[in-house]
């Protein structure tokens, strides 16, 4: 998408076998690109979430494998990337996706071919990526038109959380596809964004995001969200995720779950947004799907611009008290009212799933 | 409670009729007591929030109305103190209550008899909290006593929600009381403390007060509680309220809602502690709570202590976004397992509430 009038996408090639992303640990307050020379550079870009969102971490994991390849195309130097970027971040099964993809590229061809080849299959990854995202945008569009069908001509007001807009993605981006989509139509929307503490990506990224676009939008505390789903000021709700249990639970960030919780409440749709890379069909439930426990610091200190325009680091919270911070949570299917993916929309079940993806069944 | 081994109130009386309190809005990153030397002082740190907490919002009046009589006891004097003092918080019900009380000891007397007779009864309000709290204590260890007796000796895991503490009230407080008396009684609990967004009252003040006494506790984000009552970490909740209706609907911080729910949906119990000047039995349910809506800068903007130990304020979202920011929620009576008050535990209803208190029937 656009930011002041020029096209990005998170992740591109430069020359000479270099890749670039946008730092998104500096948004919003600094626009920094980086150049990625190595695997290293690569995996420490995922494991510090300069890159973050499932497709995005994809996307910047298969381009991992290439650097490797660049510098050193033995098999050695193949298994130590796939090891070391697979042990980036754990919830995220789209990485696990692309290693497998860069794998079966990579892997069978002969030393001196597989750096062209694995540049090659990463490009087509982020490819695939952009066309995902935007099937994911047309079919959810057609949720936001038939609300907006019923409202006469007022904002449809759509609740997210966290950022599952293009910065997640390679381009479009999932949660936030449909809403661009219904934005750049002429449909009235408004989109209340969930501040996402503790690393706040919907104050920073998706409020970026929204803004940049010219989308209209609040940002709100995470604890806010129930009470406009009680007091009817959230019309539909449309989050992202970073993996799909194969019984339709989600695993997203940390806090999907309690608007989840009061969408059902509310008889407030509440949908998630996703590509097929994003289903662990191997998982039976939620509850096997590993949560990642973060660092306490991204509790106790919050990142912030000061008076002076510079980015500064204060701890919030008492000197002594400690913090425990999970990074996401599992939202049972039964919470969810459908998935929007590259195929269309279906109910969060295993019947559901398969109906889309029946080649799984 | 204590204060590194030393017992502190919120407020007390110093020699020579002047009035000490802690600035709370300087917690957790400076400790610095204030001497109030007049009528105008006491308003001030009402309005300032230096106290805050409807409780000790009352004590802090009452003490302002004696102030003013021990520099002039006339009936002008007088009157300008009610009036001066009653403005500083308008919603605040205790306040209201004070003053009048201050009222009733005061205007019947002579001047000369008024500054010995103010003193005498703002500290009977503060003495009268401090028992009203002590009760809600006792009931509400009862409840983690039955909890304890089944954990054989694991801590009994309780998440809050902002601050009910003995910051809130002259001492002890409400939802932490019966917390601060299992602790001194030897049953292991640890305390789940929402950092409470946007101004942090969870990690400012409920962490600071916790770990004062030497209570086991961690931060969380509010997004994270969903998480840890699905995984069976959390035994109870309790949390204060700011006003209760007459059929059990809760007022309380934003975001108390999103806990409640997660608690019925997992059946953790979920408490609500009150002295009984908190129900408004005027209000037949939550929906007539009026809702306060605040600065939107509490939202984009979050204080904390720099590296060096200074206090600064910095800019988390991006910089064209606006924001909302809704100070309470109402919980339904249907998600609240019981109230704690003074007079014991009831359930969330009309019935309930006129179980304990029948003379309101």
């Amino acid at each position: 998408m656009n930011i002041n009038g020029r096209h990005y996408r998170t992740i591109w090639e430069m020359r000479e076998r270099q890749v670039a992303i946008i730092d998104q640990t500096r948004l919003p307050h600094e626009f920094e690109i980086i150049r990625l020379q190595t695997m290293a550079d690569a995996a420490n870009a995922i494991r510090t979430m300069q890159v973050r969102g499932a497709p995005c971490i994809g996307a910047t994991a298969a381009y991992g494998v290439a650097l490797a390849m660049a510098a050193n195309p033995g098999d050695v130097a193949l298994d130590h990337a796939l090891k070391s970027l697979g042990a980036t971040r754990p919830t995220a099964v789209n990485l696990h996706w692309a290693l497998e993809e860069m794998k079966t590229a990579v892997s069978p061809l002969a030393p001196d071919a597989r750096a062209e080849a694995a540049f090659k299959r990463a490009r087509e990854i982020c490819d695939e990526d952009v066309e995902i995202c935007r099937s994911i945008g047309e079919h959810g569009l057609a949720i936001i038109e038939a609300i907006a069908a019923k409202k006469d001509g007022e904002a449809v007001q759509i609740l997210t959380h966290c950022n599952a807009g293009w910065l997640a993605t390679v381009d479009w981006g999932t949660a936030l596809a449909p809403i661009y989509m219904a934005h750049d139509k002429g449909i009235a929307v408004h989109v209340w964004v969930d501040e996402t503490r503790p690393r706040l990506q919907g104050a920073a990224l998706t409020a970026f995001e929204l803004g940049a676009h010219g989308v209209p939008h609040h940002v709100i505390t995470d604890n806010a969200g129930g009470l406009l789903m009680r007091e009817g000021r959230v019309d539909m709700a449309i989050v992202g995720t970073d993996r799909v249990a194969s019984n339709g639970d989600v695993a997203n960030k940390i806090g999907t779950y309690l608007k989840a919780l009061a969408a059902h409440d509310n008889a407030v749709p509440f949908y998630v947004a996703l590509p097929h890379t994003t289903i662990d069909w191997s998982l039976s439930k939620g509850e096997e799907i590993p949560i990642e426990e973060r660092s306490e610091d991204e509790v106790l200190k919050v990142r912030g611009r000061t008076s002076l325009g510079t980015v500064q680091e204060v701890a919030i919270a008492a000197p002594e008290s400690p913090a425990f911070n999970p990074g996401f949570d599992v939202t049972p299917a039964r919470l969810v009212t459908g998935f929007i993916t590259e195929r269309g929309v279906t109910e969060a079940s295993h019947e559901g799933l398969l109906r889309l993806y029946p080649e799984r069944s």
